[in-house]
């Protein structure tokens, strides 16, 4: 990485010119090279960490990305002054793309093609790949931006480089180039069986006159994400029971061929199961959250419960703690995920009161917090967050706490290299 | 309690005359009260601390009793110079008492009036009661010998006061006056299927020409233990397959009916289960075993795993410790026993080396330990003793320390009272 002189302004940017080149179907790789790469000027005091999250639910994760923001302190929100319809979200210290930005085909493109979003014929790699590069590389980009609402290609966007990049999607870890690019990738998994009694609340509800907020005291918290979520998806096709049940439907075989696969290649894995601590529970509301983590990451230790390397199932719900059934139990093991060397502490259940977080908090290690009861501090500032009171939560905050962690220990490493090349 | 002077001797002993008074079936407890008690000169610089010992088998705890006297770091032997079949063990600090001593009829007594050793009648509670009493209160008795080859009741022996004075057998928690005496009571628990297994083991051997030591190396350690105990308690009516089941029927009932109850008041059970690692285990070779712990025992905090008043299971083979299989697993909880609030500590499994073992106690919290590592060196002290790769071994050395540690903290106690009542 060439390192120049740093401005006062702490970024030197050259020009803006942007050709977006939206490839049809088939255009080959190298015709794709033709962009305009902008030259390579580092100047930012910090090594940019990128950090790939993916999921299906398209850009549905703000939740996850509040909790991550909220760790380093800043606030986060659309560009200042930029599109108004940005799928971006940036603080002082990260800035969220989605990639569905990088959709090379707009709506009508696919309808026209016959093919989803989700599969990569849609999307643009190869400028997913150069700018992702660019912004690691400590140089601003301009960005194309996909209006979600009218499923067309709009007018871009500038995207200067961040401390910490997240790439958001559906394909941040697709494309091997892109892949090599990420020091962290999070694959949010949420089981079918979850989906599926979720889709049957959904379902219900819709068939209600009107989807209101006062559903919220009848449904699950999480029920009600998923249901905002595909609201706004379904916005696009009208409401109706049987465009859902198409969609789905239809979006299952290219989600199974493109999405799904990334997860192997994830060094974190937050997968969302039904609870076991209710037998044959078939509600859905209480939710069993495991958090896969690949061993042997660089700058990134493991979770871990009591005893490293060993294999636990603990409910600390006994006689310094009491909880209302069914209560909360945790486990933690070595496993094999994908033929990887994994980690996994899992949590099922919700807590109720603070004592039952700050309880569990206490007892996982390598939490990379900086004081005594972080997380729970984190997880009370967010308390009207979805996924407060579970798992969800409580991994996405730790999840954001890891990244912390590798950020700072990168920049250290940078530091130290520094130092040695170029002594005073 | 009367403190007199310390004599260089350290102890007075008045005299020596006893009246054995072996009352027949039915005799009424007053008139055992005619017994001669000994006059209370307390001059020991000690109160004696008093544990019960309960399990089936008679007197055959010896490996328990060698572990418990080792933790003090004497040698226990019969007392010198008395009756050659003397059932009492003696070290430094702990003198061990067989209640079959106690017996009121002999073999032939038992046989005319048609009942078991296990029947409370063939025994002389006011006898033990006294005695107990006065070797608590620092006084010396002179105690009955059971002889176990002969059946008969022998010549008497010498009992001094000892710190701690253990007395094992059938029924040291029967007599509700007994009981009252007892600063801490243990219940060795042999469950059926392990007694089964073992049976059927002994039934094969038996079978064999010749019941020889090489057998140890195909058998485990604890059916030899069994075995053992068993060619012992059978020497009385011959070795024939037929007597020993006879036996066994024969007292099933009376073991039902004065021995099993006592296991409600004792305040740390010691179970030996069947192990759960190989499924339908039909060896009976590896052994599961649990120790319940009351709670709300003065001087006695149950030992706890990772988490005090949790349920927690531990499988600490994994990454850092390697096992072979079926390996080791643990178990920690609360739980309630004869509507008593208990933790209970479950090791099912062998350990195979001593990596396994100081890996297992460095996690085990309340063992009363004075060096990181005491429980894994005593085990190794006496790695040929019975169940040195197990959890009885484990458990047994456990009682030992918190034995040490009660007696040290009831020293303390009645050294601080003593410092009040007596200023210089």
């Amino acid at each position: 990485m060439a390192i120049s002189k740093v401005s006062a302004l702490g970024i030197h940017h050259e020009s803006f010119s942007f050709h977006m080149v939206l490839r049809p179907v088939g255009i080959s790789a190298s015709e794709g090279k033709s962009l305009r790469k902008f030259p390579v000027i580092s100047a930012l005091d910090w090594r940019t960490v990128v950090i790939g999250l993916a999921a299906d639910s398209g850009c549905g994760k703000s939740t996850f990305m509040r909790r991550l923001t909220s760790v380093f302190g800043g606030v986060a929100g659309p560009p200042k002054g930029g599109n108004p319809d940005s799928n971006t979200l940036i603080s002082d210290t990260t800035t969220v793309i989605c990639l569905d930005d990088y959709h090379s085909l707009d709506r009508h493109g696919r309808k026209e093609n016959g093919i989803t979003a989700l599969d990569p014929r849609a999307n643009n790699f190869d400028l997913m790949y150069e700018q992702v590069k660019s912004l690691k590389e400590g140089v601003s980009v301009v960005k194309p931006v996909y209006n979600h609402v009218t499923g067309r290609i709009e007018s871009p966007e500038l995207i200067e480089p961040p401390k910490i990049l997240v790439i958001e999607g559906l394909h941040p870890m697709y494309d091997p180039r892109v892949r090599e690019l990420l020091d962290f990738s999070i694959y949010l998994d949420i089981s079918s069986d979850v989906k599926f009694e979720w889709k049957s609340q959904v379902s219900l509800s819709l068939s209600l006159p009107s989807l209101s907020l006062s559903l919220s005291l009848s449904l699950s918290r999480s029920l009600l994400l998923w249901l905002l979520v595909w609201q706004r998806d379904m916005a696009e096709r009208g409401h109706s029971l049987e465009s859902i049940k198409a969609s789905i439907a239809a979006r299952k075989p290219d989600f199974d061929t493109y999405i799904d696969p990334q997860k192997q290649h994830a060094d974190a894995v937050i997968e969302v199961l039904p609870t076991q601590l209710i037998l044959d529970d078939n509600e859905g509301k209480i939710l069993r959250v495991r958090m896969v983590m690949k061993e042997g990451v660089k700058y990134f230790d493991p979770v871990y419960l009591f005893d490293e390397g060993s294999t636990i199932s603990w409910i600390p719900c006994g006689r310094k703690l009491t909880c209302s059934y069914p209560g909360i139990k945790l486990f933690y093991g070595p496993d094999t995920y994908y033929s990887s060397e994994v980690s996994v502490v899992e949590i099922d259940g919700e807590f109720e009161k603070l004592e039952e977080l700050i309880y569990v908090e206490s007892h996982l290690n390598n939490i990379s917090t900086k004081f005594y009861g972080e997380i729970t501090q984190q997880m009370l500032r967010h308390a009207d967050y979805l996924g407060s009171n579970n798992g969800t939560g409580l991994f996405q905050t730790v999840i954001g706490l890891k990244i912390r962690d590798l950020f700072e220990q990168i920049q250290a490493e940078a530091a130290s290299k520094q130092a040695i090349t170029s002594p005073k």
